[in-house]
């Protein structure tokens, strides 16, 4: 399977629902025995494989924030690429959530670094332009366009109503649409998918019309407020692809084990369980 | 001085000129003789810093493409560091081309790695809202805001029209604008700039009446087309704080060695000087 989308919808059936597990560690968060197993970017590591353990077979993705690891400079990075490996390794889709967007030239220079780190897709924005998105599909990465993201403060931006009635959103997401329709695949979803929180459902019908073929990656359900309502306003009516979303979860499945009893693996898994379980009563 | 915006004007009155240099490095495109000396990033380190010691003095900044560094993965980014703190060493302010975007929590994520890396300001992307660019500034680093790119294609975004009558490019202006007032300098100017392309002076009187307090980092000058008429329809009027822009040229000057004989580093050093005293003459 070549299309990032046929091999992603693959996963989400091969696992029962589309779901992510988003992963932004945070050394003052880790699991006490973690924490004390070495420096910081080592204890990161032993718990992003940890997370990755607790979490296969049970999530059809991972989405590693670029962030959390970068903070720790090289080192950081050469976790994220061991991490990002490890989760291809044990089977999971990997989307690396770093949010990039810069003209054509830099764009393959951060298409190649994604690649080199054996990401399947990346997050993205096109501020500066559609050509400014492409040059990753060239690189054959998939890609999430922001659209609609899930911080309240988007509306200052996002929700402004261009002249000719369409929002900021809306107008990114036809662009989404327009760059997205020659990379559709078996599934009949794009390579180019497109973030839509869930916290913003209340545009998300209107996003969903303009975007048939996108496969929206929905972060902010559960945790930022999100609930089983927003995300049916964001399905496409196809119950076998998951309703066209991968719903992501990121602390409430990897910081699990706080306050709880027992191994922080198990109820890493266990949380996962439920957040899968959960968003498959919802899509199917 | 603890505001970026004093630090950097202090820098340009210091040289003489508001100019910044673009360090793109690419592999293929080295001096042959450093091409030859190590592995990728080594090579690459070894040029930044010939490039660092013949630009310093002449030029008030340095602007790192992340990307470049990134695509070298972990070790790529060790050496974006060390190019990072022998430029500021060498006394050049230090600007880190990343355009990161990302919710607040993330983004203190981002600001903590460019702090580690001893950039003195960082370009940031704001369409997931104004709150998602301030944790930089808490952090202690200048910001450039996207307002205005140099690539063609950013008027499909930029250029859009909103219903109030301002584009897209003059909403982030003013955003930039309130964002930025509370950071405002001795100079008087804010740590909040603007990224506003010399090929795209047409737009550039608004967007400096929006923005009377916003060091414009001004890119496309010269290979991509921005002429002097564009950078004095973006000059404050100002003439001792150098319009209150920082124009940057980056292949022009780093790549000047290209077809031409001698020691690379002197045709750099020589292009640096040609370059400062251009832009001189445009804002004095």
């Amino acid at each position: 399977v070549n299309h990032f989308a046929d091999r992603l919808i693959d996963s989400i059936r091969a696992v029962g629902a589309p779901t992510c597990v988003g992963l932004d560690p945070v050394l003052d968060k880790l699991p006490p025995e973690l924490a004390s197993a070495g420096d910081g970017p080592a204890a990161i590591l032993a718990f992003c494989r940890g997370v990755i353990d607790g979490v296969a077979g049970h999530v059809a993705a991972i989405k590693p924030q670029s962030a959390c690891f970068e903070r720790h400079g090289a080192e950081g990075v050469r976790v994220l690429a061991e991490t990002c490996g490890y989760a291809r390794e044990r089977g999971l889709i990997v989307l690396l959530d770093a949010k990039r967007g810069d003209i054509g030239l830099t764009a393959e220079h951060y298409a190649a670094a994604a690649k080199a780190m054996a990401a399947d897709a990346i997050t993205v924005n096109a501020y500066l332009g559609p050509e400014t998105v492409t040059p990753y599909l060239k690189a054959g990465l998939g890609i999430f366009i922001l659209i609609r993201t899930s911080n309240p403060d988007s509306d200052a931006v996002q929700s402004r109503v261009l002249e000719d009635g369409r929002t900021v959103a809306e107008m990114m997401a036809d662009t989404a649409a327009a760059i997205g329709r020659p990379s559709i695949g078996v599934h009949d979803y794009s390579d180019v998918g497109a973030v839509v929180g869930a916290t913003k459902a209340e545009d998300g019908r209107a996003l969903r019309r303009r975007m048939p073929h996108q496969i929206f990656l929905v972060p902010g359900y559960g945790a930022q407020g999100g609930t089983a309502d927003d995300l049916r306003a964001l399905h496409d009516g196809r119950a076998e692809t998951g309703g066209g979303m991968l719903v992501t979860a990121s602390r409430s499945v990897i910081y699990a084990f706080q306050g709880q009893g027992g191994a922080w693996r198990s109820a890493v898994t266990r949380a996962a369980i439920k957040f899968s379980t959960e968003v498959r009563a919802v899509v199917s």
